[in-house]
């Protein structure tokens, strides 16, 4: 196994070979802004690994991590727009720099783009890739739709919620894992263990990323603390304050919730309290650990010897030991 | 051979059978709607003709001529978006109905959908449909992209027009014959014969309609007679009536499409008289001729029992012999 340095150095000299310098100007230099914006390439990285740890060379599944590294930018690009963000990893929106159409269009290309990278496998791993590219894609889809959907709605339940993260953001990180077992001829079972190892962290991931937005250290965590509050995003915090919250407490929330004072730092205080009393923190910290633990309990059931594990082990630790 | 109509009723049935009625009703209702909006369904029928033309059975192509169609029902919703179109087909566009978040992720759902479609065919075919596809599918957003870049520019040549309007329209076209010719397990030589058959046709089919947009029947064109003269927009007549126009019309000419009077009648005649004299009708009947007949020619090329042509043969001229 690799170092994480290589794998990442390994797939941007990919990327800048493959980034396309021809006409039309203007729908193809958005496309090579974004994708060379930065990130931490997290999910190309996943493919890569979870090829080469089923014993094949982790070159092998480089269109594989392109198309996954492609399909997740076309949905920032898209996502960016529908948010209407000016800022994306500290620079300018394609959006803003350029126009919405532009980022419409250039968003579109992506998308395509990213199944012309599947498109260069043989046909009967082209197939498997598909087929798992196209229901993860669509879910994504659907995660965003309810994201925007439950803006609007008072009685979004835990359940749904879960699901909604779980289609947002962590099939995306779980099916990346199973393209690179797909390119190395994992069996059947190898590939949904490696699967649910992905989609288990992805979910501890976020759910972490709620707490700490809430609880981070402001020097450390790279977006404003608090923003989720200030926003009134209903997370799992909120939610499960909701729930056990009891009555002054219960109503201040539900009245927070539904302003945007200009000075929000007695807002965010008063917010942060009322989850600490209520249990939430507990409890989001608990279902951290849990996703965490179900995550590390598939690696076991992966029929490859435990030392090949490790890079994975380390990489799934480095993510949830973050306490910024 | 079936007539149109058989083709066109098992297609909607088809389509009937696949909406997708399930959560988010938010993002799937949009598509349900697009798709059922009408319009004459001539790409998937072509696909279908496609296929049966080799013999196969044209149900075996149902799949394909759906991811046409969806594929073309996404490009509407998002070109509708960026021209800010309020109308598609007589009734409210997606995001006007909607929002245009909507038709933005309603749309990119589509697109998903389209290549599950092709993901049921076997892995062989599915690859020889899938580069195809996705070449098809880059050159419309190209496409796309071209006509939103002539809009500033004043230098647009013949050819950069014609392949705008290629990309932009006869591409799909071509493909969709092709991909029925896939599915049929047509030879290479027939796949390219019939692919240039609706390549040229459909080149043919959008001069007649820039040839129809200035010089059509008010009473049967479909759309409004001189809506591209009011909107400046530079066709195939524009261009070359730039390159041959003398003096004062060629002035005339180029004052007219920097303008846009409330009364539109006066500009209209005087626009259309400058194509007349400057041989820009003359030039444009002649390629409409041209592009039918190299359609025709192709059709000649492909190795199978003349009587088996018929049916595409009388597609072909009942497109070109509307002169509404």
């Amino acid at each position: 196994m690799h170092r994480l340095q290589d794998y990442r150095e390994t797939f941007l000299t990919y990327l800048k070979e493959n980034a396309t310098h021809k006409e039309p100007i203007q729908l193809y230099e958005p496309i090579n802004y974004i994708l060379e914006l930065g990130g931490k390439r997290m999910r190309p990285i996943l493919t890569l690994m979870g090829c080469e740890l089923f014993g094949t060379d982790y070159k092998k599944a480089l269109p594989a991590a392109m198309a996954v590294e492609v399909f997740h930018n076309f949905s920032l690009v898209h996502d960016d727009i529908m948010d209407d963000a000016p800022l994306r990893r500290g620079k300018t929106t394609v959006h803003e720099k350029w126009d919405v159409n532009t980022g419409i269009l250039s968003g579109d290309a992506m998308l395509i783009n990213a199944y012309q990278y599947l498109a260069q496998y043989d046909a009967k791993m082209l197939k498997e890739l598909l087929v798992l590219f196209n229901t993860t894609a669509l879910q994504v889809c659907e995660g965003q739709q309810y994201d925007v959907d439950f803006e609007v709605r008072d009685d979004v339940t835990l359940e749904e919620y879960l699901q909604m993260i779980a289609f947002k953001t962590s099939v995306l990180v779980a099916a990346a894992l199973q393209m690179g077992a797909i390119v190395a001829g994992a069996s059947a079972k190898d590939q949904e263990a490696i699967y649910a190892f992905g989609k288990n962290l992805g979910i501890a991931f976020q759910l972490q990323d709620d707490y700490l937005d809430a609880f981070g250290n402001p020097e450390s965590f790279g977006k404003q603390v608090g923003g989720d509050i200030i926003e009134n995003k209903k997370t799992y915090l909120y939610i499960i304050a909701m729930q056990n919250a009891k009555g002054e407490d219960k109503k201040s929330l539900q009245q927070l919730f539904s302003l945007q004072p200009e000075d929000s730092q007695t807002k965010i205080e008063t917010v942060k309290a009322i989850f600490e009393k209520s249990g939430a923190v507990a409890a989001i910290l608990a279902a951290v650990e849990e996703y965490t633990q179900l995550a590390f309990e598939q690696l076991k059931h992966i029929n490859v010897s435990n030392g090949s594990k490790d890079a994975l082990l380390a990489f799934g630790e480095s993510l949830m030991t973050r306490r910024v």
